[in-house]
């Protein structure tokens, strides 16, 4: 039975593992969920003020694999294999939260579900379903 | 009709628009198709020394941006409605190459395939299928 | 501001605007939302007795349908412009239960989360994005 | 090394492994690929005389199924684990053709892209990209 990782845990992973990036603020994290704030900054945005697809998706990456950990420990060579986006509306904020929400755990695979907004707002501004695959267990 | 943007004309529309991000490094532009090239660095990479997803999704969205405005010219107001990313092998290389190829050009909405892959390879690390929403004519 | 249709006026329009196949058997419907039930037959089934993926991706289809219907009245112009499954687990059982809620509906999309289960039970079976295109105002 | 089954194989793997449908009608298979032909019914419609999204998703599920029995033979418990569906323009014909070719086959998963068109039509209505999930070795 892994040991779930803390939040000062799951951001001293990120520090070090993706060390080009700032570590993602978490701001819950539970049994299979996750979930993350971003302070917008100039590099988010794209024409017309809004947060940039890319930022997004990469926020939906990020709470995705803390969920898994929450589940099944920091394992750092579980990797994504599928990442569906629908962008509903414009998300203009200063302060996006990301939650992701796992909605398989197998033992090759974990899908969560992703719901990203403002800071506040009681509509999602997108939807994602990512998948990642598990390590073996023998590897 | 409108006229279908060079590269240099493309380089500057994206420097200007996203000044945080560094410009896409085109290297070739079609009717309805773009390439970039992407020199992997450090803040590109995730545990395994793997292209990560995010990097990949970015370039994604921006080749398929730029697809779509060798058809309609540049076109800021064009936004990102869904995009769906499969990835189908670890990509660890120096340089990335990501090519966009339009499948449908509406009224409303446009959507490519992305094929990414490290440079000189033949087969594809991962596979995307980018939709955009087209702006009203009359907005 | 169009008219919600019952569950019968829903009925009716499936049976006369789908001929060759017997009518959704419609559980619920509300303000943007749309359940169905399914009886399983033998038609229904893949190797290893579970419910087959085009089974599943049918329901998730028409539930999305009946659900945009109980916004903008019966529309039968509404097309699918994608549908993402991910199926999370074998679907095994005698009936099965799918569920859409529209998590967005605008002027030219609309977009719902589907999720389908067997009857009575906890856990999603498979889990789709939905979008649909509304036919034009003017057309 | 798995034998590649013909197209009456996989024909009369499909008559007997989906009792309650016919059998799909093979035009082509190759090394990870594999085509069908449909003849459209008044049951494989929907309103405005396009061929439906169910018809068209269910002929994807098949023609990627089969790709994968080409390269690892004839395998039932070969399962679908998502199908992301973008329908490109209406399908209206008297004849579908769908063609599926692989681009991952790996321990776990495979993934392949699938074209559907109006037989003789160079443009293709819908595209998709399904991913299964290969039985295990040892199970």
């Amino acid at each position: 039975m892994p040991q779930s990782p803390t939040m000062d845990q799951l951001k001293a992973f990120f520090t070090e593992a993706f060390p080009g990036s700032s570590a993602p603020d978490f701001i819950a994290i539970g049994d299979g969920t996750a979930s993350v704030r971003l302070q917008v900054e100039d590099q988010h945005l794209r024409p017309g003020g809004y947060v940039s697809g890319p930022t997004q998706m990469s926020l939906a990456d990020t709470v995705t694999y803390a969920a898994i950990f929450t589940r099944i420990g920091i394992t750092p060579m579980t990797v994504t294999t599928s990442l569906n986006m629908s962008f509903l509306r414009p998300l203009i904020t200063r302060v996006v939260v990301a939650e992701a929400k796992l909605i398989k755990l197998g033992r090759m695979l974990a899908v969560a579900e992703v719901l990203i907004r403002a800071e506040g707002s009681g509509s999602a501004a997108s939807h994602a379903v990512v998948t990642y695959a598990l390590p073996k267990e023998d590897a």
